[in-house]
């Protein structure tokens, strides 16, 4: 295992005999965690399909029977086990998952790349071919069935060559890597690229056309007699330059139903990402706002979609930012399947470098946005090769969580983060509660520190790690602040842009008014003078300045609680030195957007902290 | 020759017999034109070593009697032929060099890629060695010595792997690429790494040691064993990250003289480069001055090197901007051997896609820089493998200027241009002045619609090409610029940073004093509030949003003049696509700085124009 420390599964035995089935692994997994335990415990399995994904736990003395569907037992498994590891003790349980579908797209390339990666290479790419070792694999689809992730993407939306051969000529490397997932209850998923036909000869690729349509048809038939139990196909179309639909003068539903009827013998699902705007905006033109530009093209497809297409929409109308609203999409399509996406992969929130617990933030999400809206969750994966497979040792607390997310949107952050800590860590009471707080307030530390009030895209360009307030402003990309020496931010009202209302009426109103818009959105929703003064009765300025001050004391003080962890040697030493690379960049954070502002604005820090110059 | 054109030499055969020196290689030339012209022309070479590189041409009716030392012979014959195709008669003619090292630079890597080129991948390296159609090396020769151009350093300064095997296990490959070259009075130079010593197995590089002193010294007689008439080593060290004597508590005249005494016994030089500032600068650190740097570092070692040291100092103190006060350094230093640097490939200058003829330029550096300063020049390559060697077909005008440049830096700028214009293109008086002018007032148009009043680095990092004014502002090269609300610019006076203190006397007043300091240099040596009002009664807001107004209407003047060119039918085709690209550069940064500044000033355009919020 090459050093890999387990993450939250550190406490089970490092291998497991061979199994075929969920079952199976159920019954290892049990067998070898309550032997390793030596109480005595004993188990029974009842597969029970009416409970299909969903389980039933039920302690008699020491033997705990299990009752669940294919996948079931072994959701019931884990949790047994997890539970126990956590010392909850012998619970009986009842579970069933929200959502049928709990997806990881890795954004693997097949030169062994990862796009927005930050944890290694990938774990199965390497050289333009598969390339992996199968205990990591096996590992992997342990730790993936214990969070209750069911679908693995494996290869990047943008789909770079040689990767749409694993369609075509690599069916048999995609055969045996599926079967190495599969007693894991995890299936499969390949990104595909809608030009597919035209590589493989055809004159077009338009989806009315007959022979595409047969073209696909013929290709799923191939791919699923290879791996029948493959979840289906991922799309990145007519998005940032990926080629689609639009090229041939069709809808997204037309050219996502081609695939549909391609795909619906195989009980094959296609999922559509939503993530469509013009990536060559000219920044002169004020009018285009491109978080409106999802909403505007979907909507009028709402109820076009077939029944096996599921529509995959970012957390919120731009991409993956620290803090944005939720997609107006999720909240108005209403005859189409919607799938929520979320990043673990910390492109703009740290890069896991910087610590960046997830769980609060989705919870705001699912606070905003019914759960029965959607039909499934995906995440951009935050896996590699490195030694801590998710970069930073405290980033498999994303991982796990998530999974989690998906199977119950219900569950409280508080509980996601502390039972991630007393899986992963052997702490008393006083150190566990100190490392699950720094965690829950990472967040609200990186926030204040980069982008407070919803003002988003100061980054660097391209690697999106650091400051650069005015690196955006005059690009292609649609993502301005228009910051000048009065005022910040895009009015998105119905005077502005229009996008808040998209939302529906009760929401609108909370935006759109700016006596109830959150501080978090404020500047994502209005444009404020330098001089507005908000409900504290602060300066808009000065309350930049403030988060600015704060957020970098907030890592000050999270370095001083880390440091006094006693946490096993490696991920200490880890986490450590990555937090301190963490106060590097919270310093740089501080000083350049504070002086940003403060050549805009002219305006001294009323407490009388340094600005430079 | 894989379609190429030729540049200035097209009117001649395209192949030459083989040559074994200068001599021969003049006697072929003027054979092979002579007998072009079939004017019955004859001629008669006299070596006369007294002569040097100089050369006297006299006509005795239809006899061209050439006198000239080992290569005067040869650039005699390239004047007599070059003189004939401009159609200035049969001219007596005596010249010598005002230089005698007139060196290329070119920063070829041996994976074929080619640092800040912008004319297709390496003419002699690509995939880790030397490989080459030996044709056009020869081809090369005749364009380098018909330019005067008589030292060519074949790879990167920045010396990447494999390059360092150049004076090692690539000597014989050297040796063959040298005698190619050999002919046309062209002699190599390698650019070395001064951390060699440690890749060889010893445990230092530092200059005093004696192991490194015998090491270095034997290299050099194993190089100059095989390449005799090498002329030196290029060095760049303690610059950007480069390794150099610093690291061992040395100095710079300690490491240059250390390798200085190696090569001398083979007349060898060691061109050692003076561009070295702190690239890892706090930006919050208002004190350090980049242009400051070089000046501080080496004053102090005037008097301390060999005397087969040359000091290769670049124009400016920064780094090839558009424009730069002469570095400090060229006039200070009276006890070291100096050589100009300036770049023909187009950094920051437009990348051969901007029209932008140097010559004006270097006028100016030689108006304020006495040519006796000086011991030789340099220029870092615009040349690459693509169609037209460099890049755009105009930019081989900077190269054949450069050459004439190094020979007599008093040459006039009109001259050059209008001396290529002749050998390059047949067109009518008329369209002649037209593409003259044009080209002659190419470097104003770029400096008003990029960076006036001497402003730099507003450009995109890493690619400078386009306008990314915020882009360097925060970051680690010591290049900001410091714009507010209020005002722009650095304060470089006296009560500045102090850098116009480096300069002579007279200069310094001149650029301090705010009634005698240049427009084209008043931002670079003063801070000043947007009000201020100029010499010509503008205020300095209302000369930035001018002269970006200008600038982009000059550019659309150029296209219109180009368009009405009848020029060769690929070199029309390819100047004006990439002149539609330099149109939209242009408008670019014409709305990029306008609107950068007005929303930093609050100031309207005076005259109405747009400019957008």
């Amino acid at each position: 295992m090459n050093g890999f420390d387990g993450l939250w599964l550190k406490k089970l035995q490092r291998t497991l005999p061979p199994c075929e089935t969920p079952a199976e692994t159920a019954k290892a997994e049990l067998s070898a965690f309550f032997a390793d335990r030596g109480l005595g415990e004993t188990f029974a399995l009842a597969e029970d399909e009416a409970l299909g994904e969903g389980y039933r736990v039920c302690w008699e003395g020491a033997c705990c029977r299990v009752a669940g569907g294919h996948t079931g037992l072994l959701y019931g498994a884990y949790d047994v086990i997890l539970g126990l590891l956590k010392g909850e003790g012998r619970q009986d349980l009842a579970s069933a998952p929200q959502y049928p579908l709990r997806m990881l797209n890795a954004w693997d390339n097949m030169d062994g790349s990862v796009e927005r990666g930050y944890s290694g290479r990938s774990l199965w790419f390497e050289g333009g071919r598969f390339d992996y070792d199968p205990e990591r694999i096996r590992y992997l689809g342990r730790l993936l069935a214990s969070a209750h992730i069911n679908v693995l993407c494996l290869n990047n939306v943008n789909v770079h060559a040689p990767a749409q051969e694993l369609v075509s000529g690599m069916l048999g490397d995609l055969k045996a890597f599926a079967a190495l997932l599969r007693p894991f209850g995890v299936r499969l998923m390949v990104s595909i690229d809608f030009s597919l036909p035209l590589s493989a000869g055809l004159p077009t690729a338009d989806p009315l056309d007959a022979g595409v349509r047969e073209f696909w048809k013929a290709l799923a038939d191939r791919v699923w007699a290879e791996v029948p139990d493959l979840a289906g196909f991922l799309v990145k179309a007519d998005s940032e330059h990926r080629p689609g639909p639009n090229a041939y003068g069709r809808t997204h539903a037309e050219g996502a139903n081609m695939l549909a009827e391609a795909v619906v013998p195989h009980q094959g699902v296609v999922v559509w990402r939503a993530f469509v705007y013009d990536c060559m905006q000219d920044w002169r033109d004020a009018q285009t706002d491109r978080p409106c530009a999802a909403y505007k093209i979907y909507q009028p497809l709402d109820g076009d979609f077939r029944d096996n297409v599921i529509l995959q929409v970012k957390n919120g109308p731009y991409d993956f930012q620290v803090r944005e609203p939720v997609s107006p999409l999720l909240l108005s399509l209403k005859k189409t399947h919607l799938a929520l996406e979320v990043q673990l992969a910390q492109e703009y929130t740290g890069q896991q470098i910087d610590l960046y617990a997830m769980p609060p933030m989705w919870r705001e999400i699912f606070d905003v946005l019914p759960k029965e809206n959607i039909c499934s969750m995906a995440a951009v994966s935050n896996l590699g090769r490195g030694y801590f497979w998710t970069g930073h040792p405290f980033a498999a607390l994303n991982l796990y969580a998530y999974g989690r997310l998906a199977w119950q949107p219900d569950t409280e952050p508080g509980r996601m983060i502390g039972d991630w800590v007393r899986l992963t860590y052997d702490l008393n009471v006083e150190d566990r509660e100190s490392l699950c707080r720094l965690l829950a307030g990472s967040r609200n530390a990186y926030e204040k520190y980069t982008a407070p009030l919803g003002l988003c895209w100061m980054v660097v360009p391209h690697t999106h790690y650091g400051p650069c307030p005015g690196g955006y402003e005059f690009d292609l990309w649609g993502t301005y602040h228009r910051a000048d020496r009065n005022a910040v931010g895009i009015d998105r009202t119905g005077e502005g842009t229009g996008y808040a209302l998209q939302y529906p009426e009760k929401l609108h109103e909370l935006y759109e008014n700016l006596d109830t818009c959150p501080d978090e959105m404020l500047l994502f929703f209005h444009r404020l003078s330098y001089d507005w003064v908000m409900r504290d009765g602060r300066t808009l300025i000065q309350r930049i300045y403030d988060d600015h001050f704060e957020g970098y004391e907030a890592v000050r003080a999270m370095a001083e609680t880390l440091r006094a962890l006693p946490l096993p040697e490696n991920d200490k030493a880890e986490a450590e030195s990555r937090m301190q690379r963490q106060l590097r960049n919270a310093r740089e954070w501080r000083d350049v957007i504070n002086t940003f502002f403060h050549r805009l604005s002219g305006v001294s820090d009323a407490r009388g902290r340094r600005i430079y110059p």
